[in-house]
């Protein structure tokens, strides 16, 4: 077996030691005589994970019990329109900031649903940034402030969350468990698992069990977070596999010594790059300097032409997922929490050596 | 390893002979160096398995080009409020039978979005019956009408699909591909795939496309059927690992003769049950035998003592999930497509010292 060095965006590489327990235990779950696939979501086998799960989750972010952890599906995508549906009250406003793609489409369905303020858009400025803090000012009568915590188009990123009078709701697709965070700062986050925290199918919400309470009546039960707070995640079967998958990483994660651990490690991930990126006119950053990712390293090379070749001569050099988003091209290395440090050195003898044969 | 007789009733037993595909390339999938998990949703490895999986329910359900196959999330509990969002009209009312558990909640989200009509209720009777196809007089301005084909909780079925004027709906969760149908008398069929179909996390959806052309423009993008047709079910990134089981599932339904064989298959299995249920006054069917289910074998035990100790005493014997749902009591033995006719063999032995003993 030959692993490559997977640069996907989402679903993306996860830890080697995860799968193979996964592997190990997939026709007969820990002697149980069944896949924990085939494992009733009410019985005793399901039920250890999940509770495991959340909390794996609760620990590694140190929340307090005014916070409920939910596992739910459908994406990022589909928290979208259940954020104003939930949250946004009779005569609220939501507001957003607009820094790209996925801001852009969390905007999209909270204004089909009510009233929605855009206060800041970077999402045309190049190179690709983040509102300053300072530049923000929510509505009146806002219900929320709903930011996109890291942009994985743009490879942009807040490093610093906004202090707003109104609750904070953050889309952490691409960035949860990445690096310390107050979520006390929060009303509400929400992450699709496939990038850091496991597969694709399950999706993390950490909600203020208060604000959940907001919800009106003609909200289907399913569609309501106060549905799946009261009932533990288990309103309906869970994507039982993808929270098994989520439980082993969020396991793996504590491991290696929790958030504070993973920020080092992917500050040093990242930097790497950024210096080789820095260091020539070969390589162009795309975002600006102090909005950089650790998550999604972003750059250009000289022609598209160039770009074309560096994707498939990584791909013959067992790097995989390096093309950019079709939305802007260029180059895009995702170095989620899995993504191990091996392949960024492999990376960057590999930049080295191309810009020698092509610069 | 020692593989129990599993009658879970969702999520369910599945072929070992696809865990053990899934198993043999979990950590690298058909030497991509990467598991089907980390599988970017937009590249080679994993548009193979998307194809596949649709093709595969195409073709075992015979489907014209009229109808699309969709993989959505959030099972049936989510497909209760999308069906009145999507297909229920300004000025129409949507028709429900009313036949059980699975049929009450979706009424209820039915009822919190618009005008329902309950046509049939029969989810008070006992036995537990299906209302007859001459019972079901829709709404003049009916704009569809729904069933649960398959009452999982009560063990009972259609046997004959009633034909109305207005579109029929299908809850299919625990009966898809379980016997042939004929897929033009509906309009649209939905089912969680951990009974019959794979691993809990996705849903499958077939839906006449016209219908879904019905949709207004306040429903929020990732709420309608419209979407996932016109992206072909990669709107957003979806539940690639439990697609990717489903495939193999719906692979090895194919291999095993396709739905017709299933159905001669699954006919046997639940004869032997009703044959010993029939066969004695210590074990009591609870579904009216005319309706009686081939998925999930209900009876009731002279007491609930007896029906514990039966429950007890089966896992003891390696035969697990036997209890039935909390709702009702008594036994319940879930026998989808993949339940092997060994264990079917195993539980009558079980069933017939079972009753000696304690007779």
């Amino acid at each position: 077996m030959s692993r490559a060095y997977n640069f996907f965006a989402g679903p993306a590489t996860l830890p080697l030691e995860v799968l193979e327990e996964a592997q190990k235990n997939l026709t007969d779950y820990k002697d149980y005589g069944y896949s924990i696939m085939e494992a009733s979501h009410r019985g005793e086998a399901y039920d250890a994970v999940h509770t495991e799960a959340i909390a794996n989750v609760k620990e590694l972010l140190n929340l307090s019990d005014d916070y409920a952890v939910l596992f739910m599906t459908g994406g990022a995508s589909t928290q979208f329109p259940l954020v104003p549906m939930n949250l946004r009250g009779e005569g609220q406003v939501a507001d957003y900031t607009k820094t790209g793609g996925w801001a852009a489409k969390a905007i999209k369905e909270a204004k089909i649903l009510g009233p929605t303020n855009v206060i800041a858009d970077t999402s045309e400025e190049k190179p690709a940034r983040m509102p300053r803090p300072d530049e923000l000012q929510v509505s009146e009568n806002s219900a929320y402030l709903h930011i996109t915590a890291n942009e994985t188009v743009s490879g942009t990123q807040w490093k610093t969350f906004p202090e707003t009078k109104s609750p904070l709701v953050a889309d952490m697709s691409s960035e949860m468990l990445s690096r310390p965070i107050d979520v006390n700062q929060f009303g509400l986050i929400y992450a699709g698992a496939q990038k850091n925290l496991g597969p694709s199918g399950v999706t993390l919400v950490i909600v203020r069990k208060d604000l959940a309470e907001r919800v009106s009546a003609d909200v289907p039960t399913i569609m309501r977070y106060s549905t799946h707070i009261a009932k533990n995640s288990l309103f309906n079967t869970p994507p039982s596999f993808p929270i098994y998958m989520l439980m082993l990483v969020t396991r793996w994660v504590k491991e290696k010594g929790g958030v504070e651990a993973m920020e080092q490690i992917n500050q040093a991930k990242a930097q790497k790059l950024y210096d080789i990126i820095d260091g020539t006119d070969f390589y162009n950053g795309t975002a600006a300097v102090e909005d950089r990712s650790i998550m999604n390293v972003t750059w250009r090379l000289p022609n598209e032409e160039l770009e074309a070749k560096f994707v498939a001569e990584a791909a013959k050099n067992n790097m995989v997922g390096l093309k950019g988003h079709r939305s802007v091209g260029g180059i895009r290395a995702s170095i989620y929490n899995s993504f191990p440090p091996e392949g960024i050195d492999a990376l960057v003898d590999f930049m080295k050596n191309f810009e020698a044969e092509n610069g």
